[in-house]
């Protein structure tokens, strides 16, 4: 097959993108010089032979063709998905005004642009693995009844909606970068590069006034809509700018996928796992060997048990995954029954970094098809995958990168999970925290319409989804302002900004971590460095554990001023032995100087303990 | 004892408050003339002797003493619940500036204003009740590692927080009514009337570099912090001001009494019935016979039974709910053990409308100490407390009434349960959705130190708190802008705009429903009014089943186009024989004229179906 062309074509093409360099796969990672220390001597190797799926392939095609025959307003390679930002213009067009008042329910196939979509088969249903507590919850009554609220002239004494005139807020402005120049907080500030936008309390009640004769302004959402009760699964405005992106960035090749809105990725996680997991059940929830802290404290008061699937610097070993569900004897697992959830961080794996290629997701994705499991996606990092760690970059890379078209920061991407996914068996999970503001607690997921419709009656019951401002003001600011044109450029500005942390942090750890002792894959994705500590070198190996070992560092590095995570804290399975002496480090946070410091205090720490 | 010294004393001072109203019991409901339309027959009866607390009794005797002697920097009423707002003006003078930055975890004790709340006994403990899933529940480990970056000096490569120079806002502005003039959309667009507040990004950051040494501005709180992660509890700086509010208006007679923030009620009460009840024990939630149909929608899928304990127009009947607990046979239950936990919505409950007096209140703790139950008091229309309605107001009453005071404001509200909670067997539930906006999906609780310790737990692993720019929005509102005096009066507003659209509703029920046929019993809190249809004068009784003739008449309305909320949908227990016919309205949303014709039009759907 064409995995090796493929892989020097685009790493021929453009080296600096993360895709390329994940694209080529081991041969990248091994060919770092000094810097080849893998934290796990286990080399990928991949089961199947379609590692590089059509999606990849076509999209490494089209790439190529790119560059030199097609104008820039039809870009060829956002072809590969299917649909261009300039699609989502036309359709909008044609669709008009969106018209979407209070508690308005969002139709998700009318937001859809790829004309296809009908022709594409339609999702696997999920009933057989389904939780109880999912399987029995009723649609809420009250929001049922609002289906009568389309009749002409009805009047409703029926929901207790607040009226907005009680509403103590007349708008709501938001100074921001409008991308012109540039994205910093300097461009924001200026008068070239930034602009204050504001949503007013009925901007958009004119408009709906204007269905029936009146002409009002042409907003389509405002505060009166956005601040009084919604639908859990979002509102309609920010669903279509939200089906948009994630039909530009992952298209989905199955027909009935659908988004709705979450309260960020930690809250949808945990209704996942309620929906697809079953106390009584036993279920075991299959993960990384080290996963994110959360996540598991998540599954365990749920009654979940975790099962680590061993990992490389891609992050999870299809093999390993294959031969633990293979394998599966249930009297052994004390009654569980084989697993059929998968939870995964495929891009800057929290706590490794670990980042899958191509090549590594299709094989998850098959073994995960061959076992009948079900995929939780989460990916809060992915639109920060960077270019290949150089200890002796250029001169010019310690400058800002220069600005990519959303097209070439489209290109650079790995395909998701969700776009490998014809079963209709992935929940993808996106989020705003790493990319925006945390602070929102607002992201949203790609699912099947079965899964979908679950998460929204379950968030009816328990958040009625995200903050009204939340959503005023993120349409505010990547619909109103950026579009999706001004989004993709955002993001490939936070991506350089978080290259170029990284970057620091990464050569603090070459200048001042005791080589032959500490080791690390340098991270490709997110905000995480994993630190590999060699305990058989240390003087005490043999005569304390892994895990003393640990403790002692961490109180070292405590008193030497320096906070780092304990690489126990993300053991999937915290009862059994640590397999490694491990450290997360991030570099999102501190300063640069900072960073240099805490790296040269951790050394220290390290030193001190192996008495060095 | 002083029941009906204290009634007439209340009565004579100020007939126009629902408190006075309430105090004064059955003799104010029944003394209606031709509204006297009760929905079931019974009449309240108090079983125990302490119907009037004494919190109530100090709250009226205070309440007469305040009008001729005390000035107002001083107000007597407030004095009540312990503290003033001026005690609260002079604490925080003491405290000086608040300093919390990101994620900051907030110490609520610090913000008690009551000085001598430490004298008071604490909570019980509740561990015996605790489900399995609360039970087993561990603190975040990510979050428990940032005590450490209190050591001077830390630099901190340990959460992923991510940089807030990338976050693209420079600043949030809102237009409100400032509460100078009035608090009408006017008002808040007016020069005098209104103002826009801002909050920037770096306003705080400045202030915490000035703890050393460097003098910045006075803001305590910015985006930097607002828009990053935080805790679930929520910032101090909305705790602060939650924790104060609180105090002003309940004082829990408890020590360890605590706040946090939640994602609204709906969220809180999910995450409550998860912390006290187990679906493997089999539990059972008592509730009223018709109660709020999320609140079941929510306890349905957690695998708990619910039971519908009976009541009149002030609500749960105590008599009823001692006669449950007394009687449990674990065996004729099917297994559940006794209940212990009760839910209640005891303002303006949601559908009946009905407002338990302060001696009803009085008795239904006294019940639930007896048979050691906890409370989950739901008060989102607490604020929302009306003068009675009549018929026949003076013409005055059509125009908005003077304002209040804030402690002429409080002093009409009926006593909290957590105010006579002596034990910390109350949760109470506090929300933003009915008096500012539904949309900040933000409220907030209050109970006891351990179960807030397990509720922020379980927050940090199901929805991270509330959103950032919701509390930033609401801190620039009810902190920075209008003050605990400023929202008080605020909430009167709201109240009084309310108490004009249930008369319009109420009007027109007299005006236009069949008399002899549907009766009710106005409502004197919250947004809902409760339809009792005597389905024993239908020409079709006997002959069809009362559910039958519910949807007959409900689809008769949707025939001539108004929207009413069905009884049945409310029924605590939907399997057993509804007990009444019945219907919710609600006065929140229509205008007065829709409210009218949507009346008329459901007395035309009643007169079809009972062939009038």
């Amino acid at each position: 097959m064409s995995h090796r062309a493929i892989s020097t074509l685009t790493v021929r093409r453009s080296l600096s993108t993360p895709a390329a360099a994940l694209l080529a796969g081991a041969s990248i990672w091994s060919a770092r010089g000094d810097l080849q220390r893998h934290f796990t001597p286990v080399l990928s190797k991949t089961r199947t032979p379609r590692f590089v799926s059509a999606t990849t392939k076509s999209r490494c095609s089209a790439a190529s063709a790119a560059a030199a025959e097609v104008p820039y307003e039809d870009p060829p390679v956002a072809r590969q998905y299917g649909i261009t930002i300039g699609d989502i213009h036309a359709r909008r067009k044609r669709d008009g005004r969106l018209v979407a008042g209070t508690a308005a329910t969002a139709d998700i196939d009318s937001f859809k642009t790829f004309p296809a979509w009908r022709e594409l088969p339609k999702a696997r249903r999920w009933d057989h693995i389904l939780s109880k507590e999912s399987a029995s919850r009723e649609p809420c009554v009250l929001k049922q009844a609002a289906v009568h609220l389309k009749k002409p002239g009805l009047i409703s004494l029926g929901g207790g909606l607040p009226s907005p005139e009680n509403f103590p807020i007349l708008s709501m402005s938001l100074r921001v970068p409008t991308g012109a120049t540039e994205f910093t907080e300097a461009a924001a500030a200026s008068e070239d590069g930034g602009a204050s936008i504001t949503m007013g309390k009925y901007d958009a009640s004119q408009t709906l006034g204007a269905t029936s004769g009146g002409s009002g302004p042409a907003e389509e959402y405002d505060l009166s809509i956005a601040l009084n009760y919604g639908q859990s699964a979002g509102s309609p405005q920010m669903l279509r700018w939200v089906t948009e992106h994630t039909e530009l960035v992952c298209r989905p090749p199955y027909s009935d996928w659908r988004t709705c809105l979450t309260v960020g990725s930690t809250g949808a996680l945990e209704q996942a796992l309620r929906i697809f997991c079953d106390r009584e059940r036993g279920d075991t929830m299959l993960t990384e060997t080290y996963s994110f802290s959360t996540a598991l404290e998540t599954a365990t008061p749920l009654g979940i048990r975790v099962l680590g699937v061993e990992m490389d610097e891609q992050g999870m070993l299809p093999e390993s995954l294959d031969a633990i569900l293979s394998g599966w004897d249930v009297r052994a697992r004390g009654g569980s029954p084989k697993p059929h959830l998968l939870y995964t961080v495929p891009s800057g794996q929290n706590p490794t970094g670990a980042t899958q290629g191509a090549a590594r997701r299709r094989a998850i994705y098959d073994v995960c098809s061959l076992h009948d499991v079900y995929i939780l996606e989460d990916e809060p990092y992915y639109f920060l995958q960077m270019r290949p760690y150089q200890r002796d970059r250029p001169a010019t890379s310690s400058r800002p990168a220069p600005a990519l078209t959303s097209v070439e920061f489209l290109e650079s991407l790995i395909p998701t999970f969700v776009s490998l996914d014809v079963d209709g068996r992935v929940m993808r999970m996106d989020s705003f925290s790493k990319v925006l503001v945390p602070g929102s607690r607002m992201g949203w997921l790609t699912a099947s319409e079965q899964i979908v419709e679950r998460f929204v009656r379950h968030g009816e019951a328990c958040n009625q989804g995200p903050s009204g401002f939340s959503q005023a003001a993120l349409y505010e600011l990547v619909e109103r302002t950026w579009g999706h044109e001004g989004y993709l450029k955002w993001l490939a500005h936070v991506r350089e900004s978080y290259t170029q942390r990284r970057d620091i942090l990464l050569d603090a750890c070459v200048d001042h971590l005791p080589s032959g002792i500490v080791s690390w894959s340098p991270t490709a994705a997110g905000m995480f460095h994993w630190l590999k500590v060699d305990h058989t070198k240390h003087p005490d190996h043999g005569k304390r554990s892994i895990l003393e070992l640990e403790e002692e560092i961490f109180n070292l590095c405590i008193e030497k001023g320096v906070l780092v995570g304990r690489g126990s804290w993300f053991a999937a399975e915290p009862d059994q032995p640590q397999a490694g002496l491990f450290f997360r480090t991030t570099f999102a946070a501190a300063s640069a100087s900072a960073m240099t410091e805490a790296i040269r205090r951790f050394g220290n720490a390290v030193r001190e303990s192996y008495r060095l």
